[in-house]
């Protein structure tokens, strides 16, 4: 049976499961909606090191063995780390997981990152090469201001469109069997490009990427968006969401009673001054591990398309006169019995 | 079968071949000792284009085409990309691949980065993901400097252990069969710091990552150094040759024999000016697609070690007094026909 499913799908014979998922937030994160859900919340946003890198890196380390604590006998199974960050040359990453002594696939998504993680995590332990592997992903607040907008010091005002970079990291562990829900299908994304240069609004940067994925998805599998309990977007926030749902009309698709994005669930837009809604690689990834596992884990869903979205630029890029392209990576992830 | 071997290794069942290489190179490259090799030689640094970073993504655009044509048909079969850059947020990469319209897989590995997206890329064919898929790097010589070092108008003075980072980009297609070589097995590198900081002599940050992963490979297969025709890194260059032999035989095996590094290939240090050797995304990348390829093509090579080696640093983690922590990933490469 040819796992190849349309244009740019796979559907796994035998689903890898998500044994289980580890978040870690920053202080602002814990006192919104999701404050709760999440596993650990690190008050201090240096999180006791000296520099805003460094304190990302130790988020990472801290979920990373979050996750492999809570898998168990499996974790200490873990064979590969599929990971990345926001930062230049992914140095969140080099130096947040080196401890852990795991051969690495360094990996660059920008905020879609986590998509890419759990694709190829779910490619290795389907395509039988490990027994368990290690998807992570982490961003940091100051860390991303740092290097993509502002020092913080200026205080700088942000446009309405803008989002907030969650500070946290989130880890899941995948191996072929012992999870409550389990990866069934992807639809890796293509990079696309609707000219829109605006850094300050990069759910409309990502919206396209986001359509694309999401329509061939669903071309590729032949459903309906009723087919989900959710179809949940990274980092688009409320402006994001409007072009998405017009996009994916404009295409024969209303997805408008699926659609979730992390970075409205995450922060409260009205009392936290977030703006559009929260970003970042661990925007979707804490979501994810502490929202979205948990309701497929206990079967108050069935399936959703998960969808982290990605806003591809650099200050080099953004400061050279180009676009920010967008890209989307769809996962999606089924209760299991 | 398993394919799960030794630690950290993947032993292919079914070796996903290497279809064909392409490579691209700048004008420098193409003066040196392999310039006759090379499938394209662009005179222009800027490649037409009104950027370092953009005539980076134009060579990788180039490689791409290149590799696509040579392939034929199966270039038609092409699911997935696998490729990744020097560059801050992948930006040669994100703007070089945007009119490929394949879904992306965006790397990050330093200068380890083919390694990384041949792995992948075997993975993917082995798995049955994909009928075939393109693993695409790049570097640039002044994109690199302006990224990493100082402004070429500085025309800052180069320690002698300094190597000079590669202009050009390496394509190439993996697919089932068809092909005359084949990625028979893998080794994942792990991410090794020996806590060396000079960013001006990488390639002393990257022999203990290369020698933990060659080390580790022996081991994982059950091999001696004398079971390949050549094992070859990436861009250790002359200074991180002498460390990488030295650390290998403090670890039991002497491979002075087979060892040879695609920086020290691909300049001439006496003519060139280019200190210990060449470095950068390209220089294993297209010293594989023009000169170890095509070795093992014809049968003058049975099986070699390809180790691509990559150091872990920004300016950001460099100025903030981090050291450069190396990784390498080994692939193996055997004649079939």
């Amino acid at each position: 049976m040819t796992q190849i499913l349309g244009k740019q799908s796979i559907q796994f014979e035998k689903a890898p499961h998500i044994l289980c998922g580890a978040s870690v937030v920053g202080k602002k994160e814990g006192e919104g909606p999701l404050g709760p859900l999440f596993d650990e919340i690190q008050e201090d946003p240096m999180a006791g090191q000296s520099s805003w890198e460094e304190a990302e890196s130790a988020l990472q380390k801290r979920a990373a063995q979050k996750a492999l604590e809570k898998a168990g006998a499996a974790g200490k199974e873990v064979r590969y780390l599929f990971a990345g960050d926001l930062l230049g040359q992914l140095i969140a990453t080099s130096f947040g997981v080196m401890d852990l002594q795991l051969p690495l696939f360094g990996l660059y998504g920008a905020c879609s990152t986590i998509g890419e993680a759990l694709t190829l995590g779910a490619m290795t332990i389907q395509g039988g090469y490990a027994d368990a592997v290690l998807a992570l992903t982490s961003s940091h607040f100051a860390s991303a201001e740092k290097q993509f907008r502002f020092p913080l010091e200026y205080g700088g005002q942000r446009p309405l469109a803008a989002t907030w970079t969650v500070t946290g990291s989130g880890a899941f562990v995948l191996a072929p069997k012992g999870g409550k829900a389990r990866i069934s299908g992807v639809t890796p994304g293509r990079v696309v490009d609707y000219g829109l240069k605006d850094s300050l609004n990069m759910g409309a940067c990502m919206a396209p990427a986001a359509c694309d994925t999401i329509y061939q998805h669903l071309v590729d599998f032949g459903r309906q968006p009723g087919d989900y309990d959710a179809i949940v977007t990274g980092d688009l926030g409320s402006v994001g969401q409007t072009i998405l749902l017009d996009l994916m009309e404009k295409k024969g698709f209303d997805i408008s009673r699926q659609h979730l994005d992390c970075g409205m669930l995450i922060f409260d837009g009205n009392t936290q001054d977030t703006h559009a809604g929260g970003s970042g690689c661990a925007c979707s990834a804490v979501t994810l591990a502490a929202k979205l596992l948990p309701m497929l884990e206990k079967g108050q869903w069935k399936r959703i398309l998960f969808v982290p979205t990605g806003a591809l630029l650099s200050t080099v890029s953004y400061n050279e006169g180009q676009a920010v392209p967008g890209i989307a990576h769809g996962v999606v992830i089924e209760h299991c019995g």
